[in-house]
């Protein structure tokens, strides 16, 4: 830290991204990365002419990639806001929507660890609910809350969903306060939510193409909302960095939507190894919540969490371990192709073997 | 405006960027773009096997390109933050290190618009500084300011330069305060203030891939300051968005340095049109600020700022005008390839005569 930092920024603590080792090639499955590229029409579209025209700035108002994404979902391109990354959004939400102490924010205890980064950078003061024994979010716990609310749905890192009328039901019980579904895993089972914008003012539904729009390297998000919510979020990035999305990437975006249904074919192959995988795990003894994400989260009464990670990655399967206390037995496991996951299986069970825990 | 948005930022004026209308081919002279494509090593770099990658996350460190910038400037990758383009470096630096009204900041009364948006952002105190008569920094303003310092050097939108000398007397009658300097166009001309940064540890020098290295499109900026100042900024990232440079735009930055030539010839190119289009608008009565940039800012006596705007756009000539009092007689014109530049000329030639200023 210099000493010309602003003192409130002198405790924040950063998120903390997955690592990405170098010193040997993993079987990466602890970013929860597609294990599919971008379709034939995104290759298409990031043509030589279009890296020689990377000389000018990209069009600040992402107008071509709005237009296809109202298409797709049916909203007008006013209702849709494009940025770098649904983080980007996540951002410029707890900035714009919580007012600092005044509003303050309510999302679960367990959830994506950059809540409580956002919160802790803006000086929002955060309450953070405890997930129910299961694991799952409880909806009565956000009814009338008072404060602005931020779901994951599914939640990560448990990839436990809410239904679609459980949402509404957190979305119409407090009017008075934006409710934020980051729906970052919805593609992979889940239900979404954003049907309900068309009836709720109050509700902004944030997406990403990192997950199952393989695009996690392109850096793109998009939010759907009421005009003014839009509005309000298009103000804070044209006071911050308006030109944040690469002029390419607003090509692959605009050619994944007319290629949908090849991510959508992906999404149910993820599905069916999730489904593989979550059985394996289930046989070797493992407790697996029940996920509706690119992701499982998994713990075994026979192996810790960390010894796990750490025995997996030794053999070149990275996952991802929480120190987090209530979850430190937990990994979290992206799902990967088919070979993929079997080669993690075929590993936990070695290390359930080598390490006597098989017994 | 929704009835959600934070109270402090409901009278926020965004920055408005050049405007990007697509009803006709124009020859664009508005945003400071290169009229280059990028290097042919970016062009290889970007490979149809990196598109395919996309479906990773990128390095949130940027470690080889910090590895190329480090070299190429003889610092340590410690030295170098990257970023989503200078205006995301400019971003964090108002927000880390101007600490709202407790130090508050000073900028040239006329410089890049963005600068006084952030202040507003952050609820930061700003001095503007008026410019001498003749549009220049005066180094002297800007001694013992007792405040965050703000230089772009070439300024914007006048294109003046001031010298290393001059930027390292306000570097040192500053220690207790961060000078950043935005050397977004330094390369067609100017001195660069990066070797201070060996010397002083309160200088920040911000640098953009958008101008000199043709790669408005990819979103690619840096800063080299002490080990402590790039920590401060990498704390902001990781705390806001670590993913924010697209996975093949760092490919794109580590390509560009491999092939510095190529980039440092064309920013030759355009110093040589930049003395044509000086030459040519000065026998045609113009005022051309001695610039320093990849474009010049000048006024007629003969015709008002707006009207040859208006007038060169509707021939499909876009440049860019200001309606801020002290310069809206002035227009500032990017500097293009040299048949580009004739058409300018020559268009200004037929405005002139047309609207009778010629007489």
């Amino acid at each position: 830290m210099s000493r010309f930092l602003a003192e409130r920024y002198a405790s924040l603590e950063a998120y903390t991204p997955g690592e990405q080792p170098t010193d040997m090639k993993y079987i990466k499955l602890n970013t929860n990365e597609s294990p599919f590229p971008p379709s034939p029409a995104v290759i298409r579209a990031i043509s030589e002419e279009s890296v020689r025209a990377l000389r000018l700035y990209p069009d600040p108002e992402c107008g071509a990639l709005k237009a296809a994404l109202a298409e797709h979902f049916g909203f007008e391109k006013r209702n849709i806001f494009v940025s770098n990354g649904s983080d980007d959004i996540l951002n410029f939400s707890f900035m714009a929507f919580c007012d600092g102490k005044k509003c303050g924010v309510a999302f679960p205890e367990i959830s994506y660890g950059f809540y409580q980064v956002y919160a802790d950078l803006y000086g929002v003061d955060a309450k953070k609910i405890p997930l129910a024994s299961d694991f799952s979010v409880r909806a009565e716990d956000y009814l009338n809350v008072g404060r602005t609310v931020v779901i994951a749905n599914p939640n990560a890192p448990t990839g436990i969903a809410l239904s679609k009328n459980e949402i509404e039901r957190i979305v119409a019980s407090n009017p008075d306060h934006i409710v934020l579904i980051d729906e970052a895993y919805v593609d992979f089972g889940a239900e979404s939510a954003v049907e309900l914008v068309h009836k709720y003012d109050n509700l902004l539904v944030v997406r990403t193409y990192s997950k199952s729009y393989s695009l996690a390297g392109g850096r793109l998000g998009f939010a759907i909302g009421s005009e003014a919510l839009i509005d309000d979020l298009n103000r804070i990035k044209y006071s911050t960095n308006p030109y944040n999305v690469n002029r390419l990437t607003l090509l692959a975006g605009v050619a994944a939507m007319e290629e949908h249904d090849y991510y959508m074919n992906h999404c149910r192959t993820i599905e069916a190894n999730r489904a593989y995988t979550t059985d394996a795990l289930t046989a070797l003894g493992f407790e697996v919540l029940p996920s509706r994400a690119n992701f499982v989260f998994a713990r075994s009464p026979r192996i810790g969490g960390e010894q796990l990670y750490l025995e997996l990655k030794r053999r070149g399967i990275l996952v991802r371990h929480f120190k987090t206390e209530s979850i430190r037995e937990f990994n979290r496991i992206t799902i990967g192709t088919l070979d993929e996951m079997k080669s993690l299986v075929a590993a936990v069970e070695e290390i359930l073997t080598a390490t006597g825990a098989n017994d």
